[in-house]
């Protein structure tokens, strides 16, 4: 891919044709390497390169990569604003919440940043439905969340035993927030798989790698791609492991 | 310190008289510095050291220090099963799902050991109550949450205006988590004060470190202590910025 | 050491002498330990500890650390800006974007700010030369990338099976990155070995540190000091999980 070609996909990638400065190593990696033979790849939508991305940079919580990350998929329309904020809520259980909330503040400012930028008044954020919650009532949500942790992880549901398990993993994790709409389980895989490669601790990452693939939910192509993205921009040492659990993942599937 | 009591505090400390090597600069520091001069001082309980040392090496999750630490916890009766699973699901919402799942994963291994050594069964685990999810009905379960919200942070509570804030940080960080038995305010402070320095996203870190002295739930003394536990075990230059923090939050305390 | 040496030790490393305060725990064990017993060691050069240090405080992303790090790192005159330039793409590859883009920010701001603080014109970044891009052909690129991959890690190179092995580790990586001029392949090696304790994915961690210490660019002594440097940039929690993986490669050493 040539100049051209690589600078025309950091233009939609960031939706700014005020590009970074290709004057520094890093700078000029970044345009041939980062847009020019990643991000223009096929195998992987736009929007989905992006959940991978803003896991990412939300993760490794360097200020300005956040602000643009979130100005730019808003502002190209890949991802809507109640979807970035039903993403900040799904990175807050896998990544913490302390970088959630500072993701969240960077979600405002971006969204009123669009707005101002347009000379628009910044609509209101979406309002929400204290339906969405769930059932209120405790026993049925431990059990939709023992069903929901079944599905989504292809394994059975471990015991309430712990305070972890019991008022976190199976009433809130899957007795709520992969029950929500807005995003897709598909979607919720992407930014699962990105969030526990950066943990890297070894069993999340085998079993939502596994699951992701197993379910079928993401083929082995996609998968490979998400790898490539999470490399650049998490780094290849945690790249690294992650390739080895789509390998073990994908070794282990069921005929 | 002379190296007979670096040991000694090394030996209470991992609860083994089989300590590490001081073979190398790394094995001799950690005898001199982390045990000699840091563990061994007065000014903040074993037990709330723990605390600040678990939740870093949980987040760094480095696969033998979790173990050890874990099992030295426990072994040496600082802390007993119920209040460090209880400190799981707290650490969960601090430092995201996966490293926590792996750290519950080390809990029941070490639980085994320290029962197998010493010959006995492992008892099982304590039963959990379904009334400590608090309240089934959604609005009390917000209101309790903003309540909460104010009274742990002294500020006033978001709105309620994103699926983070709303279903996350309302209704299940503080509208259920903080309000938990089996841990002190004080400590569930402390161990949010070493989480959001390991992240160190800037506002949650000062609202933390800010409300845990305003709150007179922490001293000064007591804060500093902890600056110190945590620079040991996550680094200086995290250590660093959480100083920072500390001095800035101080300087700013109302009369 | 006694204060006033330790005092000298950190005037040299931080290029300054408004040393942080000594009146808090934290402060007090950064001048006894931090400076007083670890940058004050032989058997590394400062320039090398810098490294760590520098890959150490960007990877925790702590702002103000980085800020005086690059600072003295550049003002002091152990490294040129043309070799933190090369740092800062070193250091992408392997902690990744985000957070590399924030450190190259820090370097771009301390460049000004030494050439403001001497009266002078802030000169003009050097130039690039596109040679150092290396050859356009791909094939060629892979083809060599196999051949450092092999030359790096002492073992052979994986298939280029998926886009993260073709486009990421073989075409990129190995067929770009490491064989860039500016930075001698023991530095990189320092660097990556630092990088790839931060991320303790398992695999990484002993392919580098064993390859480091194999190929006779790292002895035993200066990986030590490399352990040491780093358990006090990066906490002992990661710390432990390097002394052990230094331990490890180097019982397996080829006789």
């Amino acid at each position: 891919m040539n100049d051209s070609q690589a600078d025309r996909t950091a233009t939609e990638v960031l939706t700014t044709d005020q590009l970074p400065s290709a004057l520094t190593p890093f700078g000029r990696a970044s345009r041939d390497f980062l847009y020019g033979q990643v991000w223009s790849r096929p195998g992987l939508s736009r929007r989905d390169r992006r959940w991978v991305t803003l896991t990412c940079v939300a993760a490794a919580d360097s200020p300005d990569p956040i602000e643009e990350h979130v100005h730019a998929a808003l502002a190209g329309g890949d991802i809507d604003l109640a979807e970035m904020l039903e993403f900040v809520l799904h990175f807050a259980v896998y990544c913490g919440w302390p970088k959630a909330s500072h993701l969240e503040g960077a979600v405002g400012r971006q969204w009123d940043r669009i707005h101002r930028e347009r000379g628009e008044e910044t609509p209101p954020w979406p309002v929400l439905d204290n339906g969405t919650l769930g059932p209120g009532d405790m026993e049925k949500r431990l059990e939709r969340g023992v069903e929901e942790f079944i599905d989504v992880n292809l394994t059975p549901a471990p015991p309430a035993n712990s305070p972890y398990r019991h008022a976190g993993i199976l009433g809130f994790v899957f007795g709520h927030v992969w029950q929500r709409p807005g995003l897709t389980r598909r979607e919720r895989r992407i930014i699962t798989v990105a969030s526990v490669a950066i943990d890297d601790s070894p069993l999340p990452l085998r079993t939502h790698v596994g699951a992701a693939l197993h379910s079928g939910d993401l083929t082995k192509e996609e998968m490979d791609e998400i790898v490539l993205q999470f490399a650049a921009y998490y780094g290849f040492a945690k790249g690294d492991a992650l390739a080895d659990a789509v390998e073990a993942a994908w070794a282990a599937k069921p005929a």
